[in-house]
């Protein structure tokens, strides 16, 4: 088992047989001990967030699974805090996928011209290029395709499959009277035909989700999510 | 004649009639005196710079009106520096549409992690908010419609019409053996059927154009075309 990537909340280790393991450490993105999920920088170091966040990514990953979503999971051990999961090709460097359900974060720091803070959006899809040093722009599907980052029809699945994800996580956080307001993940190519599939986590780290109009921290999210 | 808007480098009075007049000034956008079209601030003023841009733009938008591209433009007078124009309702509050040639400026300090400086782009088009506070941020035809801004239908009219007249000014700029790297439109909804028309102005201070490789100034550049 080798170390192949050192992450911010993840290191990511090569198995023998072609898959890899994750292992979920205990590290937050955020600036200044302040949680942000769109942060590029690890904030704060919390006791036990890994086991959380592998948690709740078992969970929705399952649920995928069964609603025959692609994803690259294979398996979970929460005592390890590791995942088992498929080998995965990157679109160009990386890319992150947004799916907005009210203007907060880097929307509003853009549009705050035109929205207002917490507006409705409906589920609004978009691409930023994981990158670092440029504070991860906007990049609009002509320039993903041009740049060679994705094809349109790859783009296309794309957002369908995020706003499909991204619904039924607002669903499965509505059930326990709580409200998602964004979520960020990543995909990759899967398998011998390339097929898109969700890859990363699902956790509290990737959203913002709120409560009787206050804000939820990545860790009492996870909690009461997974509550019975 | 009343002074409706002062601008950077253009003041706008309206019209007994309902047209504008558009006075050009001498100011040049940049920073710290240094030309840049994509700035926001004014960097420095140049004597004869109002004539000079105008004398451009009078070439361009009587072009544009011969091949029957929609454009404001009525008539102008080189001697005051004034060209009047149809009234136009914007975009919003405002939006701002680059054809890049070339790889250079905003488009390689966001996406410089898959662009080379100079890279041919062959005529991508993308739009950003007028918006100085948050330095005209890029916007994707999805966040357009949903923020109210234009629709899809608009957004394409957008698009092609700005390759359209990005690849005549091109064309005009190589007869002179200068090659274009980038240039910033502005487009308007213009007449009782709010049909989409070029605005503003197409002088050198909207546009980057090299000549054997060196990056020409807007003066120096307006000047080359303008000579017989």
């Amino acid at each position: 088992m080798n170390l192949v990537y050192k992450g911010k909340t993840k290191d990511v280790y090569a198995l023998e047989n072609g898959n890899y393991l994750l292992k979920f450490k205990d590290e937050v993105t955020g600036e200044n001990g302040v949680f942000d999920p769109g942060a590029n920088t690890v904030g704060l170091t919390i006791e036990g967030m890994g086991k959380s966040g592998l948690r709740l990514t078992k969970f929705f990953f399952e649920k995928l699974k069964d609603l025959d979503i692609p994803t690259h999971y294979i398996n979970s051990s929460i005592e390890d805090a590791t995942m088992t999961v498929l080998p995965a090709k990157m679109f160009g460097k990386g890319v992150e996928v947004i799916c907005r359900y009210r203007a907060v974060g880097s929307f509003l720091r853009r549009y705050g011209l035109y929205a207002k803070e917490g507006q409705v959006l409906d589920a609004y899809v978009e691409v930023t290029l994981k990158d670092d040093l440029r504070n991860d722009p906007l990049i609009t599907n002509e320039a993903l395709e041009m740049l060679g980052i994705m094809t349109k029809k790859e783009y296309d699945v794309l957002v369908e499959l995020t706003k499909r994800i991204g619904n039924i996580v607002k669903d499965e956080l509505a059930k326990k009277g709580l409200e998602l307001y964004d979520i960020k993940f990543e995909f990759g190519r899967v398998g011998d035909d390339n097929h898109i599939a969700l890859i990363d986590e699902i956790s509290g780290g990737n959203m913002r989700a709120y409560k009787d109009g206050e804000y939820i921290e990545p860790l009492k999210l996870e909690e009461l999510m997974m509550k019975n």
